[in-house]
């Protein structure tokens, strides 16, 4: 099917132990992006990484992303940005991927040292990184390696976005990718990203979408300051008793959202779409596995996986400002805030549905006729993200799974970050 | 009136200053209960309080209590009993306070050194403990001197209790009372408790009835760990969900309580208890004043008062396990715990209160078609104490009353402690 790649292949049996020795390099830099200590580890990690890829005679750049905000007092780590190949005739693929982790400890139940690449007997490699996202991006210096030792040309130009703290909210990145958008990015054809999981264990995936997350801060408040429950209980509107109101007409036991016109925002399925699912590596005791519990509410693979990805849910994340301990307290809190979310979908946009929460709400807190103030906003919102599976950068990442796994992989959504 | 008692009077304002002067060495010994390091002060003010019993010809003693419980390094303070007249043809009073205070520091907003009497020029006594409840415990004291400078035969035999962990539960107290029940107190012929406030500014009061409070935990848990809104939202039971559709179940933004028959246990009000509440001085605008708003529910005194006093509320106080701090966390929690008590009121017996609460919030969540697991319990409970408002004892407290500040005290309850 693809005799041109056989002896790319052979390269890439051939190499196996010097990309192994690659990883084991990069596991053993302990570039920790979110302890001030190690911040000179994830320096020196973009500096290993940007001399391999300058090695393999790509173009590169380690460019500044200034101070971190909140700790002026250190550098961020700066953004590998590499160009590799600049054939007009060709596409251009943007990869993106990072090069810090989050901490480890082998006093966090690492049978190994987190830091040292370790191998079991069956092969499988252990070292904080190795997945996330060292050994991915490190795939793509290995394909780089490999195309050249087997004297085959690279079918695509490469530009490269490696960033260093991606474990701490790639703080910075989103200005430096709006400020190149026309200048290093704007060849981008495509954009590849390494950074995710496979859905269960047997099949690589694709993923062609995301949930956006709309958060919400719903308060009332009322009396000047906390009172008494023996002294007040019975005489004064409770901002406790109107909050849980509110926020008991959001959503039921069943994850139907309660807020009129909010369904009516949701793309509708389509049978392409639905097709998509019944092939997909995934149980409902997948899903048993996961919750550590049965208290799951669909019965169906299909309903599962369209529930997570495809529809919108609603979940009530805690409240603010109201007694939170462990014990009594007879507290009636003065001001109680109430936090929840909507992961949103196609073609839910967050205006519409600020709006149509706002409505409800103030509606809902009318019918309670109490003298308590109620305040809602919205907190943050991510935009949802969806793209065609069908694009050709999927199918070539298809056609490129078949020939390594053997399987098609699965195409997955997100269903949230 | 009471002609017998003139020369008493006049040793009342003689001794004033003494008086004062006592407060001012009582106040200036910080007898905080709360805070290990003043464990010796409070001991020191044990030691004056009984020094100073026995100057005036009481028999005193001071009882330890053993060590403080999850504190073992530490003494409890003694409980001071002390016995002033052994005449059996004279009834016996009991009367109650405590010599320990709450901690206090000119940072708080003091105006001057909690720990020194400080006198304005409207002649008010500024001091920790002044009110709460070392000017009060010292009153006994004063009164025993009064009467013997003035060579007035006190009429009554007292018992005195004073103890020094007030401010920190009583620990310990419970178990001394019920110990020497048929002991040290067995001649009381009826109790006095010197330590509650005015209801307004204007007139002493007299408290014949506390509510009391059934405290209550519940609990729905599912998954095995607090799980992410982003991958399950949608696909899980949620048990924020569950909890916050059971606790919008038990009380009504009007504060009516919910649950079938909990009304039902309530003794109707008499008219002649009904009679008591209109000469009681409270207006609305105390109510606003002391919630720092309008937020008020009812619009009468009457009502205000009954709310408070003689029927039961209930009070959502807030919930353990979700997310409380300010900001954002999509976490959806994996077990979420409410609590709420409820202020019982004659004739709620708690077994009864206890068994409707279950029965309704199992009710309840049955409702709900969940596969989350419940839990409610009571966390404890304490039970409400109405006197007759006619007994002997708050006959003569009321003459009492009468006699120095020329009108009849406000005949009051408390809505809990």
């Amino acid at each position: 099917m693809t005799p041109h790649l056989d002896s790319f292949f052979k390269q890439v049996d051939g190499l196996s132990e010097s990309f192994i020795d690659r990883l084991r390099k990069a596991v053993a830099i302990p570039s920790i992006s979110a302890q001030d200590e190690h911040r000179n580890d994830v320096v020196r990690m973009a500096q290993f990484l940007a001399a391999e890829l300058k090695n393999l005679g790509a173009e590169v750049e380690l460019r500044p992303l200034g101070k971190q905000p909140g700790k002026e007092h250190l550098d961020l780590p700066p953004v590998i940005i590499a160009r590799y190949g600049n054939d007009t005739s060709k596409r251009t693929i943007l990869v993106y991927g990072h090069y810090d982790v989050q901490p480890a400890l082998k006093d966090d139940g690492w049978a190994s040292d987190p830091f040292e690449l370790t191998i079991d007997e069956k092969g499988r490699m252990y070292g904080r990184g190795s997945t996330d996202d060292k050994g991915p991006v490190l795939g793509w210096l290995n394909v780089i390696e490999a195309h050249q030792k087997a004297g085959v040309e690279l079918p695509v130009n490469l530009l490269c976005c490696f960033e260093g703290m991606e474990e701490y909210g790639s703080e910075g990145l989103d200005e430096f990718i709006q400020a190149e958008s026309k200048a290093f990015f704007k060849d981008a054809d495509a954009v590849c990203i390494s950074d995710n999981y496979w859905l269960g264990t047997k099949k690589p995936c694709l993923t062609y979408g995301l949930r956006g997350c709309n958060y919400y801060s719903v308060s009332v408040s009322g009396p000047g300051q906390d009172l008494h429950s023996g002294v007040f209980g019975g005489s004064a509107h409770e901002p406790m008793t109107d909050l849980v109101a509110i926020l008991s007409k959001l959503v039921d036991s069943q994850g139907n959202i309660l807020i009129p016109g909010i369904m009516d925002l949701v793309a509708p399925a389509t049978e392409e779409e639905r097709a998509l699912y019944s092939g997909i590596s995934y149980t409902v005791n997948n899903l048993h596995e996961s919750l550590g519990s049965e208290t799951g509410i669909h019965s169906t693979k299909e309903k599962i996986l369209m529930a997570r990805w495809r529809y919108p849910s609603l979940s009530i994340h805690g409240i603010e400002g109201a007694f939170s301990a462990p014990g009594a307290k007879t507290v009636i809190p003065a001001k109680a805030i109430g936090k929840f979310s909507i992961r949103t979908v196609p073609n839910m946009e967050s205006e519409d549905v600020n709006r149509l929460v706002f409505n409800h709400i103030k509606a809902e807190f009318a019918k309670l006729d109490t003298k308590n103030k109620l305040d809602v906003w919205l907190q943050h919102d991510g935009k949802w993200w969806v793209a065609n599976p069908k694009h050709w950068n999927f199918n070539a990442a298809s056609k490129a799974v078949r020939q390594v796994f053997g399987v098609d992989p699965d195409m997955t959504r997100e269903g949230g970050r």
